[in-house]
Formats: C-alpha cells, structure tokens, sequence
C-alpha cells in the first residue's frame, strides 16, 4: 500500500467555516490532514501578507476528526507560509483550500483569499486546488461537492501539476445528480461594477460600503463563467507569471529616449 | 493645444510617503492630478479591498501644488474603485501608483499594493504603471527617476496599452547617469524563503514575525531581475487574466469519471 498523502487544508473563511469543516471530511478518507486556517474570516484580503505585525498561532481541537488543526490571526497566504516553514515536518504533498462560501470564478480569483492560499502553496513548488461553491450563504450544503473534489484531488495526487500552475475549481450550486460534469476553462474576461452605498456616521463623518454588481463581457464558451452557467464544474489552470509575454515585443518598439 | 489628461494617482505606503509626494509633482507637469491614496501604509495588502467594513475617505490638502487630494481607509484597490466610482467626474487618462519604496519586480508583483492599484485601474479599463524604486528608505531620493518616469508615462498616454495589461516598472536605486536604460522584461520565477522569528509575549503567548529571504530561481537575462542587477529599469508587461492556457489541453486530458 502506498504511503498517506499529507494534505494542508486552509481557506479564507475562518477555520469554523462549514465548507472548510466539510473539506477536511473529504480529505481525511484520503490523506493525513493538517489544517492551518485564519482564526476569523479573511474573504477578499487578494494575496496579503502580515509584515506590519505579529503573527500568533495556536492549536484547535474542533471536532473528532483525525485531523491537526491550528489557527492564526494572519491572512490565507500567511497560514500557508506558517504551515510550510514552521507547522509541518516535511512539504505537504498538496495544498487544498476553501470550500469557499461563494465564487471565485472568473475575475474574483484576483480578489479571493481562497485562491491566494493556493496560489502560495503553489509558489512553495506545493501542488494547490482552491475549491469555491457558487453559494454564499453560511450553511451551503457542501456535502454535495464531495465525490467531485475527491476526483480532482486524487487526479493531482497522481499526475502532478505543472510547475507555476495551481487550480481555481468552482462547483455550482446543485445536487450531484444535476451537475453535468467537470469542464477545463480559462478565466472568463469579467469586472465588478461598483456602487458604493454613502452613508453618515453619528458624529457626521461621511462613509462608503463598497456594493457592486458583477459583469461578464466574455461570450465565450470555453470560460469558468459559461461553465459554471450550464451546471458544470469549472477548473482554471492558474498561474503567477503575470508576464503577458506576448506583449513584451510590442513594448520593445516604444521610444525613451 | 492638446487637453490635459486627467491622471490619478495612488500608492500603498500611504499619502504622506515620500514616494508619492514625488510622483505628484512628476505627474503635475503632464497633467490634472487627483491622488486617492490609503490613510496609512498598506504594504503587501497583494489585491485585498474592503467588503466588511466601512470605508473613509476626506478631502486633504498637504502640500500647495495644484493636484486635489483625498486620503481614505480603504485600501489601494479601494481608493482606486472609490476614484473612479465617487470621486472622478470622468474615467481617468492614467492611474499611476507609487513610487513604492522597494522592488516589486518578480515574485514581489503578487504581494503588492502598489501593482494592486494598477491592476484594479486595469480591470476598470484604465491605462495603469506601477513605479517602485529599489530602496526601501522613507528617504530615499525618488527624484533620480523623475525623467524616466515622465517618459514611461508619456509613451503611455501616447501609445495606449493593450486592454488586460498594466505595467510593473522597477527602477534601481541609481543616480540618472548611471541607469544604462530601460528594459522590457518577463517576471522572473523566483520566491521568498521566509524564516519566522518565534518570540513569546509577556503573557506567555507564542508569536511570530514573518521574515524572510529573497531567492531568485530564474537565470534569464530577459528577466526583471537581470535587468535591476545590470542597472536597468525593468518594466513588465502584467496581465490579471491569470489562466495557464498552454495547460489547459493537458488538464483536458485528466479522466475525471
């Protein structure tokens, strides 16, 4: 019999999150788990690090499972950071991260904790998935995601991933009868609209919450969001060369002097 | 006579840093300039922005050039979506960010708030430059890059970029007459080795202080990193569709039944 996998289990929720809670049940048939998760909900934190300040750290016991866990007051690519360099004893054969409570499909994977998590690990030579659910509310039913995320997880265990690449999986809402299947895409050309919502405070100071409506301006059907759209599993190779290479020949014409 | 362009400016160490003053009175010569800047340094906040909490933002007058200025408590992504969204009678010609004290030449680009605010302007369909000087000193001399910043910018405003690109500009800690040019570059591959400080507090709880050390992986010489070492200015071409599309057709081939 083939030894374990180790798996690092993170996201951006907080470690009481259900979809992490549902995540490690999945992975706990699989691997010997180690969870190292943000003490409190970090969405949206993009790839910050804590530099400015200290960093604390402590062991959890949540629930019955086999699994180590720890939690930590920094970001999700500082919990990676924390596993790797002074958690774990050896580099974990893969980084999963979320179920995140909503998506990260098309152009939220440059704004999710979740996928900065992954993309970390994948900077650590760290194989990663980020798994997103197209569904926000805090009692998703997660469960429903499981046979899918096992499949993906043990397609990565045994081919591998490219070096600079890791993936932005995201699961539509729906029972697994309904899902059609799992589709490899590119991330779909989208922004958010915003509306920030002036408010004054008590003490008459202005103040904004930043709203805003999604918007995709990309037809194609090769895309996460048309996908996701059509009841599939949506999986984005990832990357963190952000060169747009094929563009550096056409800079090299401008003048400076 | 050609109308002015309207530039926006912002940063991430906030809107007092040296980085920024200078930027402003490069940019004062070009055009109309209105800075949006954090409140407070943001180093390394990589794309976070503000969804559960409120955002400030006051109008500033801090020193007597000709630019308008507000400070928020948002951070770079946020200042530019509150630019753009609350501020700005019309989309901007440019959003500049910077000068940050420090590289965010390879690996460093995902970690930035700096290229976030670029990037964010990008996603709204802005022309956008990241500058970052190579010293890290609140005092460092950002004048020495005066000239190259004005010329950079102006190719911008004349040239236009491709839509999906923003630049990451690096400029080495150099007087003007020893900078041997500019060069158009890939992101090298390269990483921190981080190294955490473990201390324990005064009440006995364990903490640490991320730290870390720079290891470049890449020995191309069309890389950012090269160029800095050889006493270039790197720019890089930086795109925020992530996709790894040269795997895609592998992925495809992964059975997931």
């Amino acid at each position: 019999m083939k030894k374990k996998p180790l798996i690092l289990i993170t996201n951006d929720d907080g470690i009481t999150a259900p979809g992490l809670r549902s995540l490690i049940k999945v992975m706990n048939q699989i691997g010997d788990v180690v969870v190292v998760a943000p003490d409190s909900p970090q969405s949206a934190m993009g790839h910050a690090i804590t530099i400015n300040n200290t960093l604390f750290c402590k062991k959890e016991k949540i629930d019955n499972g086999p699994q180590q866990e720890y939690s930590s007051s920094g970001t999700p690519a500082d919990c990676v950071k924390l596993a790797v360099n002074e958690i774990l004893e050896r580099k974990p054969d893969i980084c999963v991260s979320g179920i995140n409570h909503g998506s990260n499909a098309s152009i939220n994977v440059i704004y999710s904790g979740t996928m900065s998590a992954a993309i970390e690990a994948g900077i650590e030579g760290i194989p990663a998935i980020g798994f997103s659910l197209l569904d926000y509310n805090w009692d998703a039913d997660f469960s429903q995601c499981n046979d899918y995320i096992k499949k993906i997880v043990e397609n990565v265990l045994n081919n591998g991933l490219k070096k600079g690449v890791v993936l932005n999986v995201n699961l539509p809402n729906l029972t697994k009868e309904k899902v059609k299947g799992i589709k490899v895409c590119r991330q779909a050309k989208s922004y958010w609209e915003e509306k920030f919502d002036k408010r004054v405070s008590p003490l008459g100071k202005d103040y904004y919450w930043l709203t805003g409506q999604f918007v995709n301006l990309d037809k194609g059907s090769d895309t996460d969001h048309w996908a996701l759209e059509n009841d599939y599993i949506s999986i984005v190779p990832t990357q963190f060369d952000l060169t747009a290479h094929d563009y550096i020949k056409d800079l090299k014409l401008w003048s400076f002097e």
